[in-house]
């Protein structure tokens, strides 16, 4: 562990991508490759067996493994010859069938789509998780009023669940978008030194669907060495949630601004003191998530450039997959986490929504007002209208509605109760209660029958 | 027309993405909406027919546009003006109910979302005639002998149609990709300033499904104006198509070289001289791809990082857009275009391809010779012996099959025939017919019913 | 000019990087190598004079040019050819002389260097201009409290000043990085095909002295075709600066926010209304700046992955610099533009700025309080006691002062002089004006003495 | 160490960003603090030596620091808390003035500061290496011939050495470029909570100058925690390195390919086996820098984006930098290391080179002829016949020197004599040699005086 994982990383996450299961998934691979041939009968099924036993993570010299990657230019060859040494301990024969017909690259790549399955499987919990408590959000809080900003400004009404409303939205499409990836991208990768499996005769198609029953993998119509599409959908997947993520967390940290406090972050958790100044309590999730976001979409460009691989298997795209793609897993995978922890004990003060609606002093219900004189003077003449009459009121620090009230062209058309609706910001949310009732009829819908979304 | 787009760009999609049309988009939507209100009862059925007669991009100053645009901060508002100028020549009356109840963001997204649906179907037919042409080199050459490279280095015999099956695999599974992405992102944006459709009082639905109607558009389940997921999924999905165009490319190039020569853009087509060595006949195509891939990672990572965009409608998120996804979509675009229009032609030199294979004396034959040994004398211990006599054939420079026919270790197990057999390149291709199949297989079955793959 | 330019860019940098002075600097450099080859003694006098007054752009046909750079990869193959057909209207022996010894890359490396000479004399001068108002702004404010704000929450006091003194040492780091870059960038660019100028025989260098006292360019050490550098510093050089103008823009947004309405854009200037909502008055050169902060960092990274271009000359990198360079310089100084014209006309409430430093009842001062005790009885005692008072003063809603004037721990230490010392602002204000001296000292000495910053 | 990190980094800058090394340097800052406090008499003289002794990171108990990190946002706040506990262990007076008047950021930047001030000096010696090796092969094979490439076809002749000449060019200029950047981003950090250093009353300046002094590092002439442009200049710096390094490790694996085998990665290194292919020697140096400079572009644009930190310390920009700026640098260092360590050693085969010349039957020579003619009968009618000779010598698998001595346009003007000096790639260098002078002498002049290039 990293001293600043836990605070960009979640624990779960962190597992899976660590050194050890890295090997461990290779290691499976390779086990998984020796019974399939056995099964095939390309190899004895004794052999089968003593190398299955040896493929534990927990046998090989790590430190030793690191060194010689740095030479061999990857993980799979020095991990073999360790794999090797161990299984002819037991037997010289079996050691003779490790790896056999593969090359570096299955094992690297098909131990990575495993990873991914476990990672993508926990996201996809998670993200379920989120959803939830965002849909609770939007029930509580349908019909609490709070006003709607636009280019950082005050706009018109809104309602605090109708905001929600739209990030479970997002959240409800993320959550189809991840069940499509994941049926994309899990599938085997096997093709031997340049994809034709030439290594096992005729043999190779029989091994592979026999390695992609083993692993639960699907078998791919022909392997994918150097053409990266699925590997990249995954990092670009992940990277439209963080984005996703980060409009919430921008949203929040906004509205938990000193002068706003309609919003915070739950302090019980903890989080967010100052080292010199005791009165702070800062949105640290927030940060976290927002700091994801200003580093992942590089990170996906990098698998981008990286699809650029020459030839049968590439020189250098390849390895710059390596660390990107975990890293752009582990922090979405992070910032989804952390912002999953602490939605539910988001702290909402619906009070102060409530006041700072009034701030502008009526300015917000200008929209209102013109829409219902257009219909008596035309559009832009009621825009116009509205808009000296704005600028009046913000001289004369006065409200809108007095202001209006004083104005014949006004009230030759509106009366005074015409006017106190046109100010209430209850009367002023058009179909918001619809578009909710559309939002959460799809989240329910987009809950998968079985337990943990998986497949 | 800028200097460089014939170049980089294609005509079809450049028009798509002019000033003009991108007006045109904007006032099928005002006008669209006008019909839609007149439906749903909300303005005057005569209102709406004169809104319509004036949305004609040949009617707009662009000029005073643009400039107005400067200050306004979008194009929206100053087309609004114009139009409402234009609409009270022939009305006063229907000018009041220009762009009633919409916002000027309903108006820019959903021209960009028709854009987009033009652009696409485009693509998507130039897609389905890449892969056809790719098909066709596939059956072609599948039995024409090609050294397969990793780390650009001779590995092992491969074929042409093998690599070709390996390009025409990505792009099946881009095809089916482009089909889920038109039917994610083809949606209406449609909410008025913040969402509610506040301005409408109850009728915001009314008029949204008949708009939706109106422009053959489905209906969101509520207005996406800072939620950017499905526009930025456009743009990973054509950075991802980038990623395979510039990998055929680079192969291009890489087969072109001088000493390879093993194939060659078409000279017919003109392109690829220099100003001062006449002898020169450049790669022209391969380098606008290539340069198309080393700019939309980036551009594509924009789109990430424009998505946290701040309460109701953001600030600088959403102008960060504007010119970056036509961008994205007209740079891969022209790579996808410029690559089909060669590939037909591509000039491929069967004879070259097989006298490269030859030219490591026969190192290339290393696996299977290994493999052979490896059932008798074990795997690591046959990777070992072959090794010294490559290191020995390299020195001596002699062909590998005449050190291997002197080393007794060798002769014991393998007669001259079996060496023939073992150095024979079209007896070591493995599994790759039946690879070659299941690809042209999914070719055959991705092709859509309906021409031009739309919808 | 596009709809969408007035907004992002700046006119006078519109100019610069338009095609018809892309190439007019293109054929500057062949007018200027025909003069210094007849000047060497490699061509005839004559023939540089004739060759000369055809260096025209308004004599080339642009439409014909895009066409045939579409063709043969670049603008300079077919200008060249253009250019002959002129020259050989007036004379078939000049014609015979033009381009001699050179290679496209020569032409068009050079032009481009041109045009940022000028790009980056316009930029140093309003880089001045800014600094000029940033300067002013510290001067007149330098004594204004403001509340600071860290995490986006308030912290401590400081003054409007401080806050613009920040920006402003940024500012003179940037005018000393623009003279260093454009030292450094601003050099010639002539090898000849490959950088031997092989077809000059040996008199190569002196021509190339020739020319680089033709054009005012320094001679570099050697041609630098496929070796980036330079022309990536520029584009990191506009990138940070753009970093620099966001942040500003990001604080002005903040500021501008309607609970806070400390500052805003100016009115008069006439941007920002709304399509819809009279009352608005949006930050439009804040979004447009934030725009350029969100698109600009990708691209100079598509500048950084163009550097590595292959061999003498590279296929695809240059290519990708042709119009990611230009729009990296375009964006930046778009936004350093539209900045300095608001810069002087930014609207500030002072007083709005004094009421927000007692939005917390005194909370910002905890520091204060604390770092009084901690002399008594010690910091993380002290840390600690504000931290409870603070929760305390915030469940009561009452003042920090009043809850700390009630709790001896405190009182037994301070008196109620002591405490309003403490709970005064401007008492709280620590070095704040010695670190303005210095930066308004900086800022003066880095005022260049000859106008426009120009060397 | 992760199993990656010898095959990608360099040991000895893993170390200076190691955990360890990171909290070490802020406790450097810590103790620093402490004495110059002492110093200009704000606390205790007692007190600095306690607290100083304290000041290990072995005495930090990194597990409970990093779950601590995870809830208060940042590493300095728990590190306090840790450090506290430890002093007062010895001396509850001396705990008291831990941290006094400072923040966490200024903790963490000028420990950063710190770690590149120890990574930048290596670097600069390691580049100083990779100049002189460089140097060496200029000189050894500067008159060796080589085939210049173009748009990766065969150009011009040039020579080996001319080549290295470009790299050394550029690396020169890294070397200036560097000791620039040291200058200016090594500087203090030391503010307070918001940069007035509010907490030391008026001692602000002083405290700040003495420990400026203590830890040898400039003071800027304010606090820089939300202006990061120094930061990112170091970023960008290391980009450019890296994409120098980049350049010259794709032309060292083009000109690696097996059918042009000019050069090669030293093989006594061990390095490029793979595990199923026995007669590989993957270029795995290469392989390592493309791959870093498929990272580190995006990973510099992250810094970019990152500048837009609000107000007086950011949310969530300062955080990403945090993982980003010292990947960058040691991906970037770790490219330059391993680059570095293989030149020496690098294989080069003079004779291939020359081989490889002769490849195109004397195509490489069109210009030479082309010019000679030139003076003849013009420059455009000379390209036109070379270049239809260079076609009717590529139909007829001729030799392009026999071809024109069958042409009495050419024979007209040009004898056998003339043809053959004409045809001689040692006649056709132009003037490398003196280009190459130039940079071999810039090269001297860039050696630093005083050794490890430290200032």
């Amino acid at each position: 562990m990293h001293l600043l994982d836990p605070l960009f990383r979640w624990p779960a996450l962190d597992d899976i991508f660590s050194d050890r299961i890295r090997v461990q998934r290779m290691l499976d691979f390779e086990a998984g490759l020796a019974r399939a041939e056995a099964h095939a009968g390309v190899i004895p099924s004794e052999a089968a067996v003593v190398i299955g036993k040896k493929c534990r993570a927990g046998l090989i010299d790590f430190s030793s493994l690191a060194q010689s990657a740095g030479s061999s230019g990857n993980l799979a060859i020095p991990l073999i010859k360790q794999l090797t040494a161990l299984v002819s301990q037991d037997s010289s024969d079996a050691a003779r069938y490790i790896h056999w017909g593969a090359t570096s690259q299955d094992a690297i790549d098909t131990g990575l789509v495993l990873q991914l399955r476990e990672a993508l499987a926990l996201i996809g919990t998670e993200l379920g998780r989120l959803s939830h408590f965002t849909a609770e959000l939007v029930s509580k809080y349908r019909s609490t009023p709070l006003v709607a900003r636009t280019w950082m400004q005050h706009a018109l009404p809104t309602t605090f669940g109708f905001k929600a409303a739209g990030w479970l939205d997002s959240l409800n499409r993320h959550r189809v978008r991840l069940l499509t990836i994941r049926r994309q991208i899990l599938v085997l990768q096997f093709g031997g030194a340049v994809g034709t499996l030439a290594a096992l005769d005729g043999r190779g198609l029989d091994v592979a669907q026999a390695l992609a029953k083993e692993l639960q993998l699907p078998l791919p119509e022909i392997p994918w060495h150097s053409h990266r599409d699925r590997i990249v959908e995954v990092a670009a997947a992940q990277g439209i949630l963080t984005g996703t993520l980060a409009k919430i967390a921008r949203d929040i940290s906004l509205h938990a601004q000193t002068e706003l406090a309609e919003l915070s972050e739950p302090a019980a958790i903890g989080r967010g003191s100052s080292s010199t100044m005791p009165h702070k309590r800062n949105p640290v999730t927030s940060a976290v998530i927002l700091s994801a976001a200003t580093r992942i979409p590089a990170l996906v460009s990098t698998m981008f450039s990286a699809m650029v691989q020459e030839d049968e298997r590439g020189l250098g795209g390849w390895h710059a997959e390596w660390e990107t793609l975990p890293e752009i897993v582990q922090l979405s995978g992070g910032a989804l986490h952390h912002l999953t922890e602490i939605f539910p004990d988001l702290e909402i003060d619906s009070h102060k929504m409530r006041d700072n609606l009034d701030l502008t002093k009526g300015l917000i219900f200008t929209e209102a007002v013109s829409m219902a004189l257009a219909e008596k003077i035309g559009l832009p003449q009621a825009h116009q209208l509205l808009s000296a009459a704005s600028n009046q009121a913000r001289s004369a620090n006065a409200h809108l509605r007095d202001v209006l009230a004083q104005d014949p062209r006004v009230t030759k058309h509106l009366n005074a109760a015409d006017l106190d609706r046109l100010f209430d910001p209850q009367q002023y949310l058009g179909v918001a209660n619809l578009f909710i009732d559309r939002v959460l009829f799809q989240h329910q819908a987009s809950i998968p029958k079985d337990p943990g979304e998986s497949e």
